[in-house]
């Protein structure tokens, strides 16, 4: 089931991975058009020039071709080869200079000599090639035909955005980014496992709404935050999905409450998985976190990942491709966040109304017949004693179902199941 | 001193082995009896149908004999034997029957083949036999005479409490169960160590008052618990006392509270014990403190044990026997419980009547006369000068004497004795 | 520089080691007068039987000399060759006596037999003197005669006080005891460091207004508190200096509050270096910081030491001497204390004047001019974007820049460069 998934995943990545992205232009609304198949989003235009708090929504920017020619005329540098070559966001040039000059522009990774760097000048008007060392290493003295056929203007920023209605107007947020260009992990996995994710609770009977945001990173969630600023109260967990398709294992970056019903969600959800992982306290670099968390807004916001950016040798360089990513590692990130949504949309607090005592459940089924076993025997109709018993026990109004699985060491599965048992037999409100 | 007690609870306990008990009935009342001739307690019946919380007092059940006969007309189970033989609360019965017939109402312990499982069934009228896989897998094909001579009828739930009065209201619980039939550490070892507990506070003088319960488990606490339901405010610390004669550590089980004054009591007794121990928090499942600890009263009762109920193979089995069970752990639990009780009558919370800068404690023949010396020399009248420190510094009203031990690492006794040379200096209030 | 310091320090130290103090008397005198030589120190005295709280100021005590002769009039023990051979706070004696008499006032270190140990009587008249093991076991049957040239008579308590002023009449107390004699870390060590630490702050512009001790310990501590009770709510921060020239590792101990600012900077101090060192828990031993630190007052005072008093072998004995003490161990300490004085004059906490998602750090160039970099480049203007990341989501007005600094795992300093380069920019307020 979720190895199909996983599948249906990577081709959606693959056929994202050759468009060229950046924080506005074509390329973001032909990638919001591919998920708009799957997914209905809305797909939104904010134009140059708009104030945004600190910040200013830049000229847009497009690109249709690139390279570096020598003096006979052979490109020895094509964007057509991978649109990592251009510095993104490079203003047009057509220009031949000589080696001296041409060096000012180009950049590269020594301690990769394979692969090309990732770089970008949203802010500064300025060109550039990104090369592998080994590119830069060929080159000679010789005259060079510069060529970049881009185009900076006043256009728009393009997001997406997808809003599932649940019962409640309480809203649970998952905002990714689709601004890298040719780049997996970082964030063509975010982008596929986003979607997915809203395919899945799309004809869902949900609790909660559901708010999905593919977004450019940093002006994206500054523009969104901006717009929606009235409605920011309404959100009362969120996600950050990045770097969610390596090898690597899970990492959680907490909120920057540090105690969010959505921290102790993943947490629970994690210390059950086999696998190791890791939970950090928030910090204010990475991604959109940085700005749904800024001391103003301080929304419930972690992020869930595998590797975290720049954790992994191949972030932001042309090896961070197809082949860093893995269909089962997608969908075993799929997975966790379900049981993530799963927990949310199960959870609750209820009071035992029988508090004094424990009552009777044997008189009502609840019980084993047979007393004074040492352990209770597993059959279809499981429901646990223990669990029950730590839900009467604990609900007293103050513990959710997460707190009492949390507390017990139980599965939140186990609790509900129990608590669906009480509440049943109306030993629980 | 503690030897001769524990052979003392040791011989209690031999004589009470043999009796058949039950959550009712004459074994119980039997039991009691025998309590009585060391400590005075009150025995009290509540009867049959008498509703207590969610519960019914169930009728009360006699049994004289039992046995399983083959045509031969030998007895292969006798009840006689060992009164584990027969499903406790069994109705009667006297029948013929086949093998295939028997079987649905034959228990064993298939992993311990010598092993007879102790089991019940007190709220579902059945008839059974609990035998060794032995017995079990030596019953042939055959025509079996079926006999339990029980009885079920109206009757009375009995149970025992005896209340030393001290000087102030405030009670102590020490709550036991012994509804078991021949089972020693669970829980006999408890009721003979309640027993020589009551005997030893019996002719003290005493600050608290100290209750003692011997109860039906479960059933006896909730209808305690219902009966006293008006008084339970008086209880301010309280221990459950259960399977304290084997030769496991100490276990702790804290209150539900997690931080009350008893949970500090034992715990600051187990650091200073030279043995290892295990505290744990609370968790609903267990004996008598489910009741205590129960959402709607929520008392301060832990349970100080040695290996917990469920922890050790002979648990409900023919194998928690005579054996399973030795004076010398019954004396070191005991020793611990005295322990308690003299913090518990103890500890106080006072006030530095010199609280800026220390007091002259030269002066009055409390300091050392040399100074400078690098520490204090030990004499006969030693009284600890860094233990007067601790309780200077920290007797501002917020701190106990027990809070005050814990924080310096020193022994309550050479706090309390530091805290006494002080008092009786005017230095403390 | 510091090393320069060290010894400058160490020589101050060589010229106050012959000099015979106590806890009052002219050797203290004589002691603060060098002291005056390099910081403007004002002298003070409170006369003999003023009550201070619980105590009285004792008689002044001075002396001359003091011997033990043999029969032959040989001095088999020489006040002149130490001072510590007096038992401290000695009545005069001069009188013949046999060997058994005297031996009631000889005090010695078998375990040390070639040390004379350090020991006092201030509050109980008595006369004795200390030597080695060695010189004790030479000693045979005769007639001794016993001289000490002291006196104790109505006189002065002289303590050492120097404030200096900064912005704020907020305070911060530096306090050393000086009443020991020929004792080199505990606690000349102090008293040079805290003389030096004056020394470097005398024509500093501060922020805090800062208050040095150089009192007799215990006595002159509460001698001090009791003067200056009306005034004591100016002390915001304190350090009690002693035993800061040893080689051991250094020690901090935590106020009584425990969470102090003063608590969090030492440990952030600590945490940053390379050594290993230790922290503890305030316990109600030790110097003066029992006084400041008694219920009654509970000032927020710490102390930083290397090996703590009563931890070295050397402690109170002969051996504590000049080659006890090394010049480095000083300097390193006095670093440290340097650093705790920059931490207090810079912290402060802010607040952000774009509380809503990030501000545009580029547009001020405050941030790298190419993008997607893994890493900032540090250059000669390096202010961290990490760091500046830190302050603006954590300075919302409830962190100050050392609270930021903790949590981010940064140094303050770059913590502090941070916050300037905002302020400059008025990001921050």
């Amino acid at each position: 089931m979720t190895e199909k998934i996983g599948n249906e995943m990577y081709d959606l990545m693959k056929r994202l991975y050759p468009i060229c992205r950046s924080i506005t232009g074509d390329g973001v609304r032909q990638t919001l058009k591919i998920i708009k198949k799957l997914i209905p989003i809305e797909i939104k235009e904010v134009p140059t020039g708009k104030k945004v708090f600190d910040w200013t929504i830049p000229k847009e920017w497009n690109i249709k071709d690139a390279y570096i020619k020598d003096l006979k005329g052979k490109k020895i540098v094509d964007f057509k080869k991978s649109n990592l070559h251009v510095l993104n966001y490079s203003k047009p040039i057509n220009k031949k200079m000589n080696l001296i000059e041409l060096k000012k522009h180009l950049f590269t990774l020594p301690e990769h000599p394979d692969w090309i760097p990732y770089l970008t000048s949203y802010y500064k008007e300025n060109w550039g090639f990104c090369i592998t060392q080994k590119q830069f290493e060929k080159l000679k003295e010789d005259t060079y035909e510069v060529f970049i056929d881009s185009e900076l203007k006043d256009g728009h920023l393009t997001y997406g955005e997808y809003l599932i209605k649940g019962k409640s107007k309480d809203e649970v947020l998952i905002s990714t980014y689709l601004c890298h260009p040719s780049l997996c992990n970082d964030n063509l996995s975010g982008v596929v496992l986003t979607t997915f994710l809203a395919k899945y609770l799309k004809n869902k009977k949900l609790n909660f709404s559901y708010r999905f945001l593919f977004i450019p990173e940093t002006i994206g969630a500054i523009t969104w935050l901006n717009i929606n600023e009235k409605n920011l109260s309404k959100i009362k967990h969120g996600l950050v999905v990045t770097c969610v398709g390596d090898s690597g294992n899970l990492t959680y970056k907490k909120t920057r409450r540090g105690n969010a019903e959505i921290d102790k969600i993943v947490e629970k959800i994690l210390f059950e998985s086999e696998n190791q992982f890791t939970i950090c306290d928030f910090f204010p670099s990475g991604s959109d976190e940085r700005q749904y968390c800024s001391a103003g807004f301080n929304l419930p916001v972690g992020s869930l990942m595998r590797t975290p950016y720049g954790r992994f040798p191949e972030y932001h360089t042309s090896a961070d491709d197809l082949k860093f990513v893995k269909p089962k590692y997608l969908a075993d990130t799929y997975e966790k966040y379900i049981e993530i949504f799963n927990i949310l949309e199960n959870n609750g607090t209820y009071l035992n109304q029988n508090p004094k005592c424990e009552p009777q459940l044997g008189k009502r089924g609840l019980y084993r017949m047979i007393g004074a076993q040492k352990t209770q025997e597993k059959n279809d109709a499981f429901v646990s004693e223990l669990a029950m018993l730590w839900v009467l026990n604990m609900s007293d109004g103050k513990n959710s179902l997460l707190d009492i699985a949390i507390k017990s060491n139980l599965s939140f599965k186990e609790i509900k199941i129990a608590a669906d048992a009480l509440l049943k037999n109306k030993l629980l409100r």
